[in-house]
């Protein structure tokens, strides 16, 4: 199998090239080769397969074409402008996200190979109001030009999939919690942040109600869905391709208790509580809680605590220890 | 006010102009001048005020943009490559559906102005399994690339509606019966076929069970939705700018009482039912009812029975006599 991974130098590219590496396979088949790619040059992981490293912008077509003139039989597609960026930089925003993202499935429609297309889409898609739990049926109206492109995005996969040109699945990530490296400028951010910080000894500022609910899956679990969407039976997927992953849907308070239970009192004190009515003004239209039936249905497994997302992240980027 | 009408030369188009012209205002105001845009030459209707028409590539941006330097108030954007033709023309619908659709938003993006755009949007945009009434809020799969590409028509709206580009409003059409002319391979074909033929004397065929039920307005209704939504507040629609339209949901054999009713059994006689396999396989994955709550709530209105879908077809096509 040679797969290729687009923003590949990403937060969850980088795991997944990991993981890659390590199982050497996927899709139940032994990996040949990975191919890499982002707009700064993706790091390469150790593995027993080649791999190789490609940097440029993907919408650009001949850049896109060569990619897939290697021919991938799995592709990856994480690459995109973040939410924020998106938002500020109109013009980037839909020529990376939108634009690209055709420009990638174009070259898949025009060569000779059906590869498996696993997307990174995003519940930003959706828009509020919203019902108590959101059913996989709810109406995709976005309130983001991201999540507008997400859902364009979703579209073209959908409709490619279905006149046989790729064989694509969207899979809509909720939050990714805890994110390693440091606070951005994400009104998510501090939903990372109140975890990260006080377990690496650091202030965190919470700046929405202790009642806030949110659903989270750690990197670990995005990384899991990418790799488990890679290897679903089309068939079984049917002709609605694009799937709300599951996750863990805790409120802010929840998020804290289980802090404390892991980490004790003394790591919760470096939290304060600094209402910001721009950060709520934003939050509170968000999501909350998702059925995400048919994706539980087809085998996509998250955290069924939110204790077990603090662990995963002391396990993974902490090296098993509390500051 | 000046009036922009793309698609002007179509069956809807026509009849907008003419609807116009015939009030001389619209959203309240008189209408100063009236473009009409169309890939074949529209006719311009008598009228009290300035027609000019346009004939060209929507796809193509610098007629797009000389358009929209005239500077309309208000832009129906009613032009498009039919659904039998986006299937089976894969580059020409996405030319000139999504690339021809955003040029023309961009177009306004990029001008001073922010005018009203009413896009005629479909229920194409929904594929099925549906529930026995599609709810506002059921969540958009196209099952065809026509649909795909009215859904990314309606994400554009929205988007750049949000970012305050322009003020639009995406109203999904039922299917619009009774069609006057001449019947056309489209599968759904049949639902003005089985009026209009035996009204005019001619036999048709009826390929599905009587069983089948099936959302209907009529042309006059589709016209009535479009200049409703040109005069509607934005605020009061609220973030979700594409709306279900109402319309009469009756079965085959439903319409054929009523055609009974109106014109008498010789004329139902006219009716041949010659199950075909590959209409039905279509048809029978068709959305059926529409809640279209919002639409109503709105003020959008259609016929409430089917007997008047046929008096209007007979009113204004006929000149009030049945053959």
């Amino acid at each position: 199998m040679r797969v290729l991974v687009t923003g590949a130098a990403g937060m969850i590219g980088r795991k997944l090239a990991e993981r890659l590496a390590r199982d050497g396979k996927v899709a139940g088949k032994p990996i040949s080769a990975l191919d890499l790619h982002d707009i700064v040059a993706p790091l390469a992981p150790d593995a027993s397969f080649e791999c190789s490293s490609f940097t440029g912008d993907l919408s650009d077509a001949a850049q896109v074409s060569a990619l897939i003139g290697r021919s991938p039989d799995i592709v990856f597609h994480l690459a995109g402008v973040v939410s924020g960026e998106a938002e500020s930089n109109f013009d980037l925003g839909y020529r990376v996200n939108m634009d690209g993202t055709r420009a990638l499935f174009d070259a898949i429609r025009l060569s000779p190979k059906v590869p498996r297309v696993v997307f990174s889409s995003s519940i930003a898609v959706f828009g509020g109001p919203f019902p108590d739990i959101i059913p996989d049926d709810f109406h995709t109206v976005p309130l983001s030009s991201y999540g507008t492109q997400k859902l364009i995005s979703e579209a073209l996969l959908t409709d490619y999939t279905r006149r046989g040109f790729m064989d694509g699945i969207g899979i809509r990530l909720p939050t990714i919690c805890v994110r390693p490296g440091k606070a951005n400028k994400a009104a998510s951010s501090f939903f990372s942040g109140i975890i990260r910080e006080p377990l690496a000894g650091m202030e965190a500022v919470l700046p929405v109600p202790r009642s806030v609910v949110h659903t989270n899956a750690s990197p670990r679990s995005a990384v899991g869905f990418l790799i488990h969407a890679a290897g679903l039976d089309g068939e079984a997927i049917g002709p609605r391709r694009c799937l709300n992953m599951p996750g863990i849907a805790v409120t802010v308070g929840e998020q804290i208790e289980a802090l404390e239970r892991i980490a004790g009192s003394k790591v919760v004190s470096l939290i304060r509580e600094e209402p910001d009515e721009a950060v709520w003004a934003l939050v509170k239209n968000w999501p909350t809680r998702f059925e995400a039936k048919r994706a539980r249905e087809l085998g996509f497994v998250a955290e069924t605590s939110f204790d077990d997302i603090i662990k995963i992240h002391i396990e993974e980027e902490l090296g098993g220890r509390v500051a």
